[in-house]
């Protein structure tokens, strides 16, 4: 991580704050569209280019907006059972992908910046996984057949955002359970 | 299929090749963003009100460019053998969608409206869906093991596209192989 990005207190936060609320803010006014660095600027009242040396890009800036909003309304669950813990978890990843707003979220990381650029975004993501990653950890503490975190971003997630972007939103939760079973039986048998 | 969709020939046919030609144009010059139904009509030199009789959003027009786009580029296989024609598919998605281009596609799909109209974003769709679905059948008729249309979207495609979307493309066929080969292996043993 780098030293701008330190936490906590102190100037540097209170900028990071504003110009998160600033991309929020333009976000809810204009859905479809990716603000610009310009726009933020004014509404955060920070100078652009102090906004491109932190972030670079609009789209890297959006994509952290969009992780840090993943993880305020989509906390990882702790209920004591991994089987239920992953239903939780893409339950709400598909209610959440069910509203405009957070197809607005998909949007953004959709027009994040593709290949040639994999660390950059990886970034944000990644403090999402690491989430994921310690759901994970716990189940396997208590002796569960536990999936490896691919499988579950491959057998879980995908489809749910498969289903948002192509299909429709899944809305039935036994949907997302048949998921998970598939990927703990996958588990259970195959290793 | 609407009286307006019909094929072959006649104005109906030249008037949708002018305005295919139209967004396409308009997103190679600004591949990030949608293209609005008066530009579009300008290009194409049609009255923008024809266009949202046909169309009634910009959104599902794309959609529609889009899916026409993908099965011109991406033809579905036909090699003989399932696990060859799903590899090259779904090999030839994740190319795809590695390029800038396919990239702004994917966000086009991402802008369709999503819940309460699925049933006008499954119209381009469909279309994509009936020649996989064909791919499916004749492997059946050769007696291979084969996965249903809705595992292969979710086992298959879901993570090839959630690789492009959040994690970087994927690059390696082995890579499709191994989907391909746990949607072919579940379908062997689960049925």
């Amino acid at each position: 991580m780098s030293k701008a990005n330190k936490r906590p207190g102190g100037r540097s936060s209170r900028v990071r704050k504003a110009v998160f609320e600033a991309v929020e803010g333009l976000l809810v006014e204009r859905p479809g569209d990716l603000p610009s660095m310009a726009s933020i600027a004014e509404r955060a009242g920070v100078n652009p280019t102090s906004l491109y040396r932190r972030w670079r890009d609009v789209r890297i800036l959006a994509g952290e907006v969009a992780v840090d909003r993943l993880m305020r309304e989509l906390p990882v669950p702790d209920t004591g059972s991994l089987r239920e813990d992953l239903i939780g978890w893409g339950a709400s990843a598909a209610r959440g992908l069910s509203t405009r707003r957070s197809v607005s979220l998909l949007r953004i990381m959709a027009a994040t910046p593709p290949s040639g650029e994999t660390d950059l975004r990886k970034l944000p993501i990644a403090r999402r996984l690491e989430e994921l990653d310690a759901m994970l950890s716990r189940a396997k503490k208590r002796g569960e057949p536990t999936p490896v975190l691919g499988d579950v971003l491959e057998l879980v997630l995908a489809p749910i955002y498969l289903a948002a972007l192509f299909l429709g939103p899944i809305r039935d939760t036994r949907d997302v359970a048949r998921l998970v079973d598939r990927a703990i039986a996958l588990q259970a048998t195959s290793r």
